[in-house]
């Protein structure tokens, strides 16, 4: 009876569902799939908050203000910037295999389900959250001397131009599958963008990083790095917990739909996260200084979760406790690298991480991947990796530059140094004394 | 095709869900649904940790402790308060359309389904935390003066009187749908609650702003305002950003189904959130005063959220995308409004966000949604919306002052002058010399 | 009856499944029950940043960060640990009913369903996050001058024989239905762990907090206490509110179904949780010392939920409400039976909370349980409740104090005098005068 009367509401709903699709779509879509993969954009989200919190920990009392301000900017260029045109570019009718373009995609006109077996909107909300991600990983690159507006500008054309372009190539195949999408013919491989988004927002971020230059007081006359304060490690260390639970859907819903690869490839994003913590705290406290410890082992479990993204879904449990191994190590030699070799002044070590981590992830595919799953021969496999990596760093690198010329030409990059060492004086956030309306108004 | 694969499975589903409700409903419910509607008041839950989080930030260093004390309050408050009767008095059978009553629905002793298609438990569940954000817009209009215990009374009060009985009004015919609900009736349209939960709160917190008066310092002589220093911008931004996170399922879940619906109006959220983050800031930017950015960004951003939640379930992307751009300017307007004209002491901007954007988004159900959507001609429709702004405005204005008046008879409202200006010394935060036992017991 | 439902319902699911999951696993999984314990086990993770944050609040500014790095750092033990060898002890086939042993289950080498209708990597996930529940407890109670190293020790050892072992016996038939379990299959309730989870990490928490002994200045020359200021009470109610949310999952979830069970178990939750804050804070305010005010609210409502976690499933809501507020007040009482009598220097309260909380909830099943949802006649199942707490704390305690001391013998526990009052000089946050290389060298 019971049973009756559950089939009978079941029944009795559908026409619910169908009739109020009528005005947004008439499109199918399969539930579970549906429900997964709207989660995982909801802790993709959750990942700018991640980000935030642990951008602003790391930079000094004084610019906690701005950075933070940063960080709710670029999600706002990611939004608008891909809801108007990005998202068309990156996944629309491929024009020669060089870019997309399709105008019902621009401006949310008729976002349509494509060849998902998702609502076209809910996978527009999951792409949306992967652009926001890269996008703020520039953020922290540049933050403490950056101003908001040239930095939202920055923000707005990445997320119209260089990620849909990069993305395009990577994963234009996606929402059709029969869409040219080069890089991915050639058979790349970069499962939930280990190169796609945290290696490109890598490169944005270091050109940013050198063309602003580093910040007052980093180094000293020989060149040496100094100490600068950081405002609240506790407080990044949760943003590194929220990040953590957000890759939960970065990677596990990057296979849009809900079926039993989802499950390991969460695993998997956990084993390395964890294991890289371990071998970049044990590897800093046993063989480097020990002052950069809290950096390290936090640098340390985000890089393990970079590398792990690419190639999650290919590898065993015990290979993602290998390569979050090495993530870890990876990731602090990484890190004295950029500040004691290169002398960059990265305040939240955001090159070590989404730079080497997303590089080292993308070889890992070769590496570690099971031959089964890939799409070449292993070594074939690992020259591809590498071509598709090449490719993006060098275009992105490129536009970069470009970009950035720009906007320093036609509006400036970077703050004065009075506002510099005061913190951006934006808001009432200093001291009295400090608050001064003319220099206010002079604010990038 | 597909629609019979998802009927079949549907039905094939449910055997599973019946043994185990044997002992606590033999009710059938959607499975679908139920999920997404829990995981929405799961986001609207964390809309708490969200207003915490932004309130909190925005207060002085010496009053975080007593204005998250208060949030948490209020919680127990909403919940214990909409627990006992105030969801029977919203949702219960209507007397005359005028307040709901059923002895069933009090302390939880059979929350059935009613008409719903999910369980009586996960509606009230996803009411509860409704509720709970009505009642926590007052502790952030009214903080930094207002004792811990007055304004719980004051809390309790709301969430089992003012706010079920307009709620009753507006959305009383959700839980049974023929029941009374005058305003809803009538044709009032108000989708996830831009009246019923914002512009009420913010009515709420109006009245006990006045009724318990600026924050020393915060006027100087002439009336004009002073600068208070925030105590972390950047805290207050993760806020917006839990916030925003929240309101996915604050809008998203008011289908109380899983139906194509349910995508469009999360995208709409997110349009209008950004694009009113965008024209906050830029409008503070180029034409008011820089003191304020980083509130106004973060109160323009809210602003669009609110805004949207009455009416994304009737407007287009692009429609969303104006409302958003409207309601930045509305609210920074708004915001100088209240603190240069009206000289109330807003130390969160509750009300232009929730009151100001409130009333907007109700007007733009009538303004941007598509005819065929709306109830009423469209001029009617904002006739009828107007309607229903006056109609809880008058009422709980009317309701709160009372509720105020006596509170402040019997018990008091506000703090005494020395523990708003040391904070109130509520637990071993402040230096131990300010801490005084007997100054501790006329807390209030 | 019901393994065919679900085997034929898996079978119509899995085309979709199959596809993929040919490399990882045939087994068939029931769709909704995965998402929910999915969810779940993202909402039980969100609550080590719940922990987090509450810990980092209550200790003082210096400990911040080796607080937060504790508890970083406990998360990668418990899932190191559970993942090498910690699961299959717990849940492999069982040894006599002491240990489970199954090698398969051993560095997620093949975690098949065993007798679950969920996938055995989603139980994996959900597990994991409760283990590292119990670790991160011992870190609050231990805080202020406990090495991270030594700690780090304490948490692995803690995941891999401790936890896995007293869970084994009362939970080790969850995997496999008809495994030797002696406490469960005596008869013995705790449904999400009241026990298992909390009153476990609560007695290597206090057998930690006696061998690392007082922090400094914590008790004057007659043993009276001191007060030490907290470093930010209101970013420890975000973490109050962060972990009631996890709690919809720590307890929802333990079903691993997705019934109607699981509705009435988060209402339970809910109001228990809201009851305890309600009674603890004014049970504080008017009858105890104000001082504490704050702590005794967030402590109460923690408590609260502690204690319902046993008992969720059994109780009704009106019950739900008496178990809270009585928590609340045991809550109170214990805090300063441990502080005052006992003399324990406990930072973040832990003992209260987790320890009198756990076993209070343990008991309560007895107490509160509607019968016919017992295993055994009331008085008998109380009888049965004492002996599995009183089976935990024997157990706990005597190998907690062979742990540690064993740590303690050939590492120590305990940071130096300096190090401790300049707080453990770990990374760079501390003002540079106090910056001392050698110093930090001996930083264990």
């Amino acid at each position: 009876m019971l049973y009756f009367t559950v089939t009978t509401i079941s029944i009795l709903f559908l026409p619910t569902t169908l009739l109020a699709s009528e005005t947004v779509s008439t499109q199918a879509f399969n539930i579970p799939d549906t429900l997964w993969v709207l989660l995982c954009a909801i802790l993709v989200f959750l990942m700018q908050a991640g980000f935030k919190t642990l951008e602003t920990g790391l930079v000094q009392e004084e610019h906690r203000s701005s950075v933070g301000s940063k960080n709710l900017m670029d999600l706002v260029a990611g939004v608008l910037g891909f809801f108007l045109v990005g998202f068309g570019f990156m996944f629309g009718t491929s024009k020669y295999g060089i870019i997309g373009f399709e105008p019902d995609l621009f401006v949310g006109q008729n976002l349509h389900n494509g060849d998902l077996t998702i609502p076209g909107i809910v996978f527009f909300l999951f792409q949306l959250v992967f652009a926001g991600t890269a996008l703020t990983i520039v953020s922290g690159a540049m933050s403490g001397r950056t101003g908001v507006v040239p930095y939202f500008i920055g923000s707005l054309v990445t997320a119209v131009i260089i990620y849909p372009l990069f993305g395009h190539w990577a994963w234009g195949n996606l929402f059709y599958n029969n869409n040219m999408a080069w890089l991915a013919n050639m058979g790349f491989m970069d499962f939930a963008g280990s190169t796609v988004v945290h290696t490109l927002g890598a490169c944005v971020g270091i050109v940013g990083m050198i063309m602003v230059g580093p910040r007052i007081g980093r180094f000293d006359h020989e060149g040496k790095p100094k100490s600068m304060k950081a405002s609240d490690y506790s407080y990044s260390i949760l943003g590194v917990m929220l990040l953590w639970i957000g890759w939960w859907g970065f990677n596990g819903g990057s296979t849009l739909t809900f079926t039993a690869d989802v499950f390991e490839i969460i695993l998997n994003t956990n084993i390395a996260g964890a294991s890289a913590c371990f071998s970049a705290f044990f590897y800093c406290y046993f063989f480097q200084d020990r002052g950069d410890l809290i950096e390290k082992m936090m640098g340390g479990a985000l890089t393990g979760l970079v590398a792990i993204t690419a190639c999650c879904n290919v590898v065993s449990p015990l290979s993602s406790l290998i390569i979050g191994l090495l993530s870890g190590v990876i990731h602090n030699v990484g890190y004295d690298l950029i500040l004691k070799v290169f002398k960059l002044d990265d305040p939240v070590g955001a090159i070590p991480v989404h730079g080497f981590g997303g590089i080292f992830g993308t070889l890992c595919v070769a590496l570690f991947g099971k031959q089964e799953l890939l799409v070449l021969p292993r070594w074939e496999q690992l020259l591809i990796q590498m071509i598709g990596i090449e490719v993006c760093v060098t275009f992105t690198v490129i536009l970069s530059i470009v970009m950035f010329k720009l906007i320093k030409m036609f509006y400036g990059l970077r703050v004065s140094p009075e506002q510099e060492i005061k913190g951006m004086l934006m808001g009432r956030s200093m001291p009295e004394e400090y608050y001064d309306v003319e220099e206010e108004m002079k604010v990038r």
